[in-house]
């Protein structure tokens, strides 16, 4: 397999992709072994999330139609909601938001300034790409958590995110301007490496990382199959 | 009085202030009289709070601590949940919250473009001072509606707008950086104008213009004394 999760290199390389039918015959896999503590578990969760919005609030304030500034307004404000209790769970935890969060702050603001998009198609497709991944990512590393936590942080990512909204725009958007495929195609797959570098930063690896690796792949196959069918939704080749 | 609703000027001026203890010997007085019809209501108000949460989030991605970018978070959370709500009287009413909002789209995002601030302490400035000023405005301006939404468009602008969050973090913000205050304090003044001219927009007048001039103006007054308290609640000169 690729060493994509590997810390020390550069430029991530995308793993083949695997087609559905291969998808549907994987067991659902987990992160548990490799989940962080609990206070850096939320931190950098509540930062992705509150990144995630940003650039939500940038594809609200430049929408081309009302349509979609109405419609992007909603899944921006379950963005900042997701934030909202990510955050409530730092405070439960005894921690302190802003310290909690401060730790990811640069790689995080990174991942941002890269995803940000050239124009309102390209940040669009970013808020659905990046935003379809890391919950699913997170969700799954969630579950190594201590069991009370882990329980209402499965609750958090399970809760409605606008996917499906997004997605209708972009598809709206494809629909009519059909030269933007094969760039927002392209934009996508850019995307997955950059998603898949900030996600591979959160796992806790052992000493022995040929083995963690090894182990580690087939939860990234899982991830990286959820994208291309997203991918597929707004008819893009992933 | 300053002729300051009329439509047909450039910059509009600034009444003299009332001070805090004029203003408390005044009734609070409402807009019923002057309220447009309820689509037209819902349309441009719920536009104006998209806008506002535009520039919070702008507000949020430019934050310079993390203490800001969580607290400021919450602030847009509270705002666009206020956009879902009037959006929601739309679709009640019977309208397309895109067609809506569509007829105010040009001259609010004027007002957007004016209010953004060149940094983010004009920027949170502005998202204190207009926000304020127009949940006020709205507020009185809805009385006039069909009793039914009026009602839950009072509840809608009775809830937490997370103004005091916006002030707290202004205050420390000043006590920071003293020498802010003098640029502040002006471009608050010129926030002002540029809110009361949008609040202005909304009015239906009737033939007699002086007649309504005299009945609007003790409420702008109340409005304007109201933005005073809040300007001195920054420690700033209104």
């Amino acid at each position: 397999m690729a060493n994509w999760f590997s810390r020390n290199r550069g430029r991530i390389e995308v793993p083949k992709l695997r087609s559905r039918s291969d998808e549907a015959a994987t067991t659902k896999v987990d992160l548990h072994e490799f989940s962080p503590p609990l206070l850096e578990f939320l931190g950098r969760a509540a930062y992705v999330q509150l990144s995630l919005f940003e650039n939500l609030g940038r594809a609200v304030s430049t929408a081309p139609t009302m349509e979609a500034k109405a419609s992007l307004g909603r899944v921006a404000e379950l963005s900042i909601a997701r934030h909202r209790e990510l955050a409530a769970e730092i405070t439960k935890a005894g921690g302190k938001v802003a310290d909690a969060m401060q730790p990811y702050r640069a790689g995080v603001d990174e991942f941002e300034r890269v995803t940000r998009g050239g124009d309102w198609y390209e940040t669009v497709v970013a808020c659905y790409i990046t935003a379809g991944f890391l919950d699913d990512f997170f969700a799954r590393l969630s579950v190594g958590l201590a069991s009370e936590p882990a329980k209402r942080i499965a609750a958090i990512y399970a809760r409605e995110s606008g996917e499906s909204l997004l997605a209708e725009q972009l598809t709206v958007a494809i629909s009519e301007h059909p030269r933007l495929e094969s760039r927002l195609a392209m934009w996508g797959r850019r995307l997955v490496g950059d998603t898949m570098l900030v996600a591979g930063s959160a796992l806790h690896f052992t000493e022995n990382h040929k083995s963690d690796a090894a182990r580690v792949e087939p939860v990234f196959t899982e991830l990286i199959a959820a994208h291309t069918r997203r991918m597929d939704a707004l008819g893009l080749t992933a």
